[in-house]
């Protein structure tokens, strides 16, 4: 069990916005999440949030050589090569936003010749199984990569960071996100199938039976949330579970992206329950299973703006919309404070 | 007849989207922004938006001392102090995101000693007439507040501004507006009539009332924008539409705020049709009135937080999202920058 943010702070940190010089409620979800910051942060009003870092977690999936993607499993290693360039998606949000960035390769099939180092440090395994047909992972592998995310949220820790995000890359990445939510919620694949980048119906359906098929092959190992990671996920995504678990457990607040950090945000939080308090919700995905996994952990996402780029993107979008509740709860006068 | 934004620099923009290295429509909104503001600008990839302007256009109105609101008209030269002070709401989320804050008394009901001058400079007169008893104002002062509201938008014009917005202070404000909707629209004070500040369900039925009587009064003048103004608006939302017109008729894009400024947009598209071309919508009002006349112009609101503050508040919390999409369409590598 995960120890909450502080609720003595979220106290006074209500006890604060009530006694602006506003209208009862007017500041609608500003208010809440400001005193949300508060109670992670342990100060109210809290500090403002000047150091936001998204890490990026790149892995293939073998299940996207079957037909569950609009894309070739090619584009992944690409995708790494255009983040470390700073020219793809999240890169132009982030520096709109003085976000950092960080990419990892935990996962991606190609030896990225070339990209920096530091890149690498963490890669656990080329690939991972077809999750229809064999587990993503050993069972050391999730270790490793449920290890190396831990590393990797302290480090960031330790460089200051006021608040965390995590971004995915991997095509195909989808389908184990999925599958993770289906196996947390005990739902069928039906329910929790979308179009990812964008496949056709054909397609779409393929993909259901896909994920039928891997929760069918897992069986009961998915009531064991570790297990799930082993059986269905990948090392991208068994890194960003333990990078968002780690934060929790350091008492760092996370703003969470589309399906794979809410696959991953439930699955930490079902291995220590309490984890999803640290949790907040960037942007709404049009992906099924993001909805769902949202609704479990009570979180309702910050933004609707349509977007499905993955990369950590819609929550690199929303950070502004944490420091509007950061400035108001800080900077706005008290009633007290006016009068006379 | 007002010019729309450039359709060929559209063009190009949704080519340049189209060439990104993103998948198909993933920015969603993002995308369409951008689009709108290249064409607003005559320039794709659009330039950042980093002068974004908004000017508070306060005043009181005679309408508030008969019931429509859950606060007392003096709040309104109260608030104009807390905006110079720079400790209102606006003020801290202006200051978040690097947008210049200016407030002008055009109508408060009080002299304001000791504010500065040029807060003054604009001031047409103190409150207006109730308008369901009778005008807001002489057709004088609607047209002094007109040019007034068009020479500060060409003021901030030449100050720089890449984006404008407009913001309102004025107790009892969303009276006179919801009226303005209900004159452009056709529709009895049943459709437009909402809570303010948060008036209970008795007040809320006299608020319709009175909007009704104010319809009647008016009359068949409500078939022209410029009377509607004399007859149902005040010195501020005149000011305020002037401001929106002339940022239309300059080429200057304006992003909307709640209620008071989408009816303010709405006359402007009246008095001279097109001008709504020129504007994008902020955040969604909890106010009927605002939806109703937002379908009129075409515009969905980038931003839903509840929040219900005023003063350009919403508008202001959404400056990051242009800001977003700005960036996607300038910084985003293109497709044909990849390969090999």
């Amino acid at each position: 069990m995960i120890t909450p943010p502080r609720p003595d702070v979220a106290s006074a940190a209500r006890e604060r916005l009530a006694a602006l010089a506003t209208p009862p409620g007017a500041l609608g979800r500003l208010g809440d999440l400001a005193v949300w910051i508060a109670a992670c942060q342990g100060v109210a009003p809290p500090r403002r949030l000047d150091s936001v870092r998204v890490v990026i977690f790149a892995g293939d999936h073998g299940v996207a050589r079957y037909g569950v993607s609009a894309y070739p499993p090619e584009i992944t290693a690409a995708m790494v090569r255009t983040f470390v360039s700073g020219r793809a998606g999240v890169s132009a949000l982030a520096a709109a936003h003085g976000v950092a960035v960080r990419v990892l390769d935990l996962g991606v099939d190609d030896d990225l010749d070339g990209v920096p180092d530091d890149v690498r440090r963490f890669k656990v395994r080329r690939s991972s199984g077809p999750i229809h047909l064999e587990d993503a992972l050993t069972a050391e592998e999730t270790r490793t990569a449920l290890a190396a995310g831990a590393a990797v949220a302290r480090e960031e820790i330790a460089a200051g960071a006021d608040l965390l995000i995590s971004g995915d890359m991997g095509i195909g990445n989808t389908t184990p996100a999925a599958a993770m939510v289906a196996a947390a919620l005990g739902l069928p694949a039906s329910e929790v199938t979308g179009r990812g980048t964008g496949v056709d119906a054909a397609a779409l359906a393929h993909k259901e039976q896909v994920i039928d098929q891997a929760l069918a092959r897992a069986g009961a190992r998915t009531d064991d949330p570790v297990e799930t990671l082993t059986a269905l996920a990948s090392a991208d995504l068994a890194a960003s579970t333990g990078y968002l678990l780690e934060a929790a457990r350091q008492g760092v607040p996370v703003l969470l992206d589309g399906l794979m950090a809410v696959a991953c945000a439930l699955t930490a939080d079902r291995i220590d329950p309490g984890a999803a308090a640290w949790f907040a919700a960037g942007h709404r995905s049009t992906e099924p299973a993001q909805a769902l996994a949202l609704a479990k952990m009570g979180l309702e996402p910050a933004l609707d703006l349509g977007m499905r780029l993955g990369e950590g993107s819609g929550a690199v979008a929303a950070v502004p919309v944490l420091r509007s509740a950061v400035a108001v709860l800080r900077d706005v006068a008290l009633l007290s404070e006016l009068g006379g």
